[in-house]
């Protein structure tokens, strides 16, 4: 199979997790690696002296930068999946981006995507009333906001329906099930751990423009971004792996509003 | 002394600070009386849903929307003066507008101001670099925001030292000392209550430019607004006795920044 | 049908339902009525203050009080069926329970029962496992305590099995189906208004011993305690109407405790 | 100078400071060296979650806990000085401790003493009304609990005037002023990191019944317990050197109320 066009991609990690005095992840790590940073708002994690710090760093390190909306549910990481109305998440997106856009202009930085998080993502990945309410908001803001989704999923459709641009994310340490999305956390070999597996499979994904599941079919999907995590030094590693085989493949690491 | 040129004047009036099942004061009374309001960002009061209700209220009676950012400190309405950084104080209230703009935008209205809240805005009214990092804060997200303040302050020449657009404000309800500044809450008849005085009085301190002390000393001010309240039935009571009297003396009411 | 020998009942209403400057109903006025007061515990409404004065308040007008545990959620005052696990509910009410002890014991009140709030009451109603979580935690703290359930919940049965006091109520306001289970608030009737026509029924309801179902149908249940409510100025007007009826029926009102 | 007849000592620290996700400290390491634990009650830190598994834990390793209550200034770990009344101060503890004696019932351990942290701590060290608020809100709880106190402060004062147990506590990390109070840390040398040097330096103190002073003076104090810390690898390593010294001098390690 000829190798596609393809001479750049995006690296994408969440970023700013931590609250007062709490750490999350290594973000000056993640920071030197990474193209595009996903910035918790204060919801499910972060706060405002950590969002200033982290746009400013981001700033410096010449990273681009998206607000990473979530629950309100600091105490469970915005990992539960919470009762709420369309009206509700048209709130939480609108006050979350606004509030990421008022910081980053402190530090002389611009939001550039948004991405939700954690459970409110996977609610409305498959839901796509709130996954509409989520686009809705982010283009009443600003419509030229780019909407970071996953490839096949309802978010993906509201964006589109909403006319807001679009990249599309694969995970680096993710196990991809036979129709394309993700294999479930809950199942065996879901997370993989390895950088250099991790490294080498996503330079065939990246070449290919597919995803491979758990049985090795290689399944077209749109690929803008890849998503690398930062919060344990495994997870580091293996994002500094990633960004080095692509690098090797000849593919440049940059970030998808560039 | 002759009577002013002043054809119009605004009157503000703070919003939006219930916060989830809990109300307080009568919004929708108030909004059909001033023609600007200070909404709530989340902090000492409010919540996205109220601040979206508020500002799809307020657009729909045609009242200017400022943001109302305060200290984090819910349980105390903002009331109490937290020890705090300048740069604490930046996050603040880039945080709160940039979340205020996002709501704001859901409902296609537009924040035009921003006045500080209770001890926040004491703190900084005789600090000067709390008042700068606020007036900082504001200017980078827009300097076209126009900064509501109180005459003589260090909020006012903060944001003349930022050249912001400047709002200055008097209080309907409140005595002022001989030096043009609020008589302390702390003194005897610092707080006015009998609607018909308080309307008279405004009506003249309007006319004249100028605040009226306990002695009765006419001091001079800029005068762009009036605070009116609306926490009781009485407050209520007095805002409508002010708009009016100034309507009867043919001082139209319209917002500063109409 | 003759009359039962029950000469007293209990009448309990939630109380210190508040946060930092906001009220919920009017505790003064219900405290003058009831003969048991459930004060929430600072997740779902109330905070330390507000704890402690209606500690007080209840002591000065010789109530006796009760914890009323809920989700941390006060947002939404503990009304969203939140996803939690068994040793969460443990530790959500051992939590809330001692704190209210602490603070009772300022005032030199004591806690005497547990009634758990909202939709953790709700959930634990139809769900066995935490049910028994709530009633493992009551037990833990003080197996004296008594547990304020509706008949024929699982609670009931929760409680049971701990060997727990237990106290069963019914609701002044609303209406029950023809299992003896409160009418679902999203059918038309649910709720009552009209305080001689809830008086009179709570009045036959006690002497019958069974409560009265939409079709007129007398059901037997055990009835301790009649749950009131005081959120409204009408909800009080019907709180002194249940109380009035009973003393001229001849039924005097204390706590179950007592 | 002949050695003190003492024979043993307890070592104590501050432990379950995570929140929800975030982890503050290594907890497990800690509870095998200390002999006494204060456990965060969820204002500063902590959360039920937690607190109950700190409890079990420390059950577990037959570690005695105390409730270690502050300001609810989560973003501030309970650092900040907040304004406060004593009345805010007694129901602040006496929440706290209560809370904490019910999630100690849920593992069968129990709360022998308490420990106040942070800023509300350091301002009652000073304040003889806020001592005396803590101390009162104590015994109204149980007139059993040990008061884990700095020897000269305000806070063993008040624990005296209240007749509760008290215990005295020094710090292994910390330099002693002159007059025996610890040397503010903004002052330089004020906290100690080699372990070797603070372990040979508590073990005088300990055999002296004395802090030794910067300029190297003994000041006779009452000594139960000394507090080490458990926040950074190097702490931990600390804490164990100090143990280790302790009992190579023969002196053993138990808690206060044992």
């Amino acid at each position: 199979m000829p190798k596609t066009e393809r001479k750049s991609v995006d690296l994408n990690c969440d970023c700013g997790e931590g609250f007062g005095p709490y750490q999350m992840g290594d973000d000056a790590a993640m920071l030197d690696i990474v193209t595009s940073a996903n910035v918790a708002c204060g919801f499910h994690a972060g706060d405002p002296r950590i969002m200033a710090e982290t746009f400013h760093l981001a700033r410096q390190k010449n990273v681009a930068i998206g607000a990473h909306p979530g629950f309100a549910d600091l105490s469970h990481f915005g990992r539960r999946p919470l009762p709420c109305t369309t009206a509700e998440v048209e709130h939480l997106i609108a006050y979350q981006v606004g509030a990421a856009m008022g910081l980053a202009a402190l530090s002389g930085h611009k939001i550039t995507h948004v991405k939700p998080h954690g459970a409110l993502s996977n609610l409305a990945c498959a839901d796509r009333g709130l996954a509409d309410a989520i686009a809705r908001a982010i283009k009443s803001i600003d419509p030229d906001l780019i909407f970071l989704v996953i490839s096949g999923t309802e978010l993906e459709q509201a964006g589109l329906a909403q006319n807001l641009p679009i990249a599309r994310e694969i995970f680096a340490d993710r196990a991809y099930a036979e129709d394309g999305q993700l294999l479930s956390r809950s199942l065996p070999g879901a997370v993989l751990h390895e950088p250099d597996i991790i490294a080498a499979r996503i330079r065939v994904m990246v070449e290919e423009g597919a995803v491979i599941s758990i049985s090795g079919k290689h399944i077209p999907v749109g690929i803008d971004s890849i998503c690398v995590h930062g919060d344990t030094p495994g997870a580091v590693a293996a994002a500094r792996a990633v960004r080095r085989a692509l690098e090797e493949a000849g593919i440049s690491l940059k970030s998808f509003c560039a």
